[in-house]
């Protein structure tokens, strides 16, 4: 039964709480229900903009009992429509919780409210010569990228969110607030209810606080961009040093393409050839070592000699460069749609799976644009389309199709960091088999109204 | 209503599919319920020698089916009688599943079956150049390490078992047998069942595969021993090692009566003071530089200078006298009964809580040796008392609450690594509030017949 106009009952509730922090003006609406990618908006009934943990405890006892439900919002930035409110319901947007709760340098840990963003954070840290690495491609907010468990491109070396959560504040579908774990390094009290939020996209409960890991920022960093004949000969190198254990902190590999695209939109006048952006850090010495070793395993792959950029201000004009590659696509295609892909294979199998892939881009001719955080065996392409246009819509998804397949088949899985959503819940049976049916049953144990962010990452009934 | 007598339904069915993997002896069901520990023995009423994942499957339906609880058996070094059958039932030892299935040595993992140990795995490993880095202090199965979410000397820089997991095959309640992710470094497909299972004490799922990240063995490993006047010194210079964000392989703490006692049992002659064990890895350079780093940070707390291991067979002896340190204590109070105490806190707190806890035991006079993997904030007392004395055996238990309530109180956890099993169970509602509920929740929708491993970390009903 649709639980559409469900909410009616508990407007005047809410307005009483929120005042002029609820919304049900249609503009406010469509912005939290509109995908920056191609997936169809699905504006929520109504947003909520929350403040506190105790004030989203208070919403979602109201929406639990009214069967209301309820979608939880930061920057919007997702890729897989993990906010759309595809059953209606109250978006609580996070946005204005965006304290940082305290910072713990000694112990090498910071507690955030769910809409502080990473470059927030870093901001805040830079005077403490502190960092938070994980980097997605946009400026999400911290309780974000934790439900939809983000990496980017600091994960070969300092690994995902999964890996940089010590602790979280969660409001469960009741309405309780739990808090999952405490500040100590590690624990083996009972079951990791960190791990089991982390991922999660909103279904099993609404993160507003996190408590994360944070690193010294290292002594030295240097940053290159090494040119190649082949994409062959680009991901034969990072294999070869991943394989030899390197500590790389980044290690992104940029295709011809999108290398063309990056030089026109941040006027850049890079060499237009599959490429490798590099990042070192460590001490002086560690630093030195580390990029000998890769440049003599990229000149065995035929590379150009790096282009170093060392000073503060270099490097970042490089990352921004790179973090850009996804606008640079939007700006050239403009009145396009865009579909991005995100598979990740075991590191000896991305060859093969890249390789396969460019032959089918050959033989489709879809327009799809490459980069990818190969260190981890994860690539994403840009796919170009026309929605209007059926025949392309289909071209494209049926491409996806067989790039999943192809990732499935190679040992690996549909989504290395961009979630499930909406987009991949089709591949979920393929990818976990019975696995589904527990994350099934955990979701109804928690949720057993399934009102938190319903119709995400699996549907409610198992497929008969 | 007591389940004990069930399993002779199934006896036949047990008989007829084992033949003599299955026994009813009762110096087998004693080994297979018999802690190291002070817990009391709570022997199985059978014992099943499986050989395969499919085969613990059918098992596992049969008990199902017929309301027997299951308890999976690895080396039965656990601390917190994870394995005893307190409702009776079918212990499943799994030691007969010791198959190293797969090495990907370029993909830095493995898969094993569950009863192969640490030890027989890093053996395996040696000639390839790699190595897995958790050890607790036994030879611990690793379908054990997986299920207490187990750590060691080296998670100060590899991580725990948590962080070492890419995916586990399990056989659920119902015999169902899941697969919980694939070979991916990383992955944003839906709930983290590794997680979940990692640490579940054999209560969600039994565990009979896991897949482990390796490492390769570094260039460079050198080893030390640095003793200081006092413990509180001793403990300064780990956390400033650590805040300094040196990334020690190893740095572990041994109070002057435990050195002691390792002297005696080993036939060392170290110098029976608060003592820092250390180990570096990394290239030759960045050795040398960790090493001076930590040398001038130890010196600064009046540290003597390191004695010196680097070659492989001192580096062994030297950490063998650690790992023994539980035996030394054992050979040295025969007939006296062990209580080992697990608390971890953030490092900031590390100072303050050691010292409290040693005026707790100067006040009271308990005989508690002191270990730590300090490096994690996480540190290891082992009571000596006499169980037959209920007074000695009501003071141990007084100085572990008050020991369990200051870990709680400095934002601590009452386990780092040894997991909750029986022995813990009282300290969950104070450590996890509110979300001790949803684990609850958890496991009555993964196992709701309650037949694995019953009565561990939490009870089944939740305290009126």
């Amino acid at each position: 039964m649709s639980r559409f106009g469900n909410i009616r009952k508990i407007l005047p509730a809410l307005e009483e709480m929120l005042g002029d922090r609820l919304s049900v003006a249609q503009s406010i609406r469509e912005h939290h229900g509109t995908s920056v990618t191609h997936l169809a908006p699905a504006p929520p009934e109504a947003v909520a903009f929350a403040i506190s943990t105790e004030e989203v405890s208070r919403i979602v006892k109201l929406c639990h009992d009214a069967d209301v439900p309820v979608m939880a919002f930061g920057t919007g930035t997702s890729l897989e429509g993990h906010f759309l409110a595809i059953e209606g319901g109250l978006c609580i947007d996070l946005t204005g919780m965006d304290s940082i709760v305290s910072i713990h340098a000694d112990d090498l840990d910071v507690t955030v409210e769910a809409g502080v963003t990473r470059e927030e954070l870093n901001h805040a840290l830079r005077d403490l010569g502190l960092f938070f690495p994980i980097d997605p491609g946009a400026n999400a907010s911290l309780g974000g990228m934790t439900a939809t468990r983000a990496s980017g491109t600091n994960a070969v070396r300092y690994g995902t969110m999964r890996d940089n959560i010590l602790a979280l504040t969660a409001v469960m579908a009741d309405g309780q607030i739990i808090r999952t774990s405490s500040r100590a390094k590690k624990s083996a009290a009972g079951y990791d209810l960190n791990g089991l939020l982390t991922g999660s996209e909103g279904t099993l409960g609404i993160i507003t606080e996190i408590t994360l890991k944070l690193y010294g920022i290292p002594d030295a960093m240097s940053a290159a961009v090494c040119h190649f004949d082949s994409l062959e000969s680009a991901v034969k190198t990072v294999v070869e040093t991943i394989q030899h254990g390197i500590p790389v902190a980044r290690i992104e590999l940029v295709d011809s393409l999108q290398m063309s695209l990056i030089n026109k939109y941040s006027k850049l006048d890079y060499t237009a050839k599959p490429t490798l952006f590099l990042e070192f850090h460590g001490s002086e010495l560690s630093v030195r070592e580390q990029a000998e070793t890769v440049g003599e395993i990229a000149a065995g792959h035929g590379g150009s000699n790096f282009q170093w950029a060392t000073k503060t201000e270099d490097r970042s004009k490089l990352w921004k460069a790179r973090h850009e590659a996804f606008y640079s696509v939007k700006t050239n295609y403009p009145g396009k749609d865009y579909w991005a892909t995100d598979v990740c294979v075991p590191i000896s199998r991305l060859t093969e799976c890249i390789l396969e892939t460019y032959q089918d881009i050959e033989r489709t001719g879809v327009v799809a644009p490459l980069v990818g955080h190969v260190g981890d065996g994860n690539f994403h392409l840009t796919l170009v389309f026309d929605e209007k246009d059926p025949e392309d819509l289909k071209k494209v998804e049926a491409f996806n199709d067989r790039l999943v397949e192809r990732a499935l088949r190679l040992e690996g899985t549909s989504t290395g960091e961009h979630g499930v959503g909406i987009g991949k819940k089709k591949f979920m049976i393929r990818e976990h088999g019975p696995a589904l049916d527990y994350m099934r049953a955990v979701k109804h144990a928690l949720d057993p109204k399934n009102i938190l962010n319903p119709g995400k990452i699996f549907d409610w009934e198992a497929e008969k």
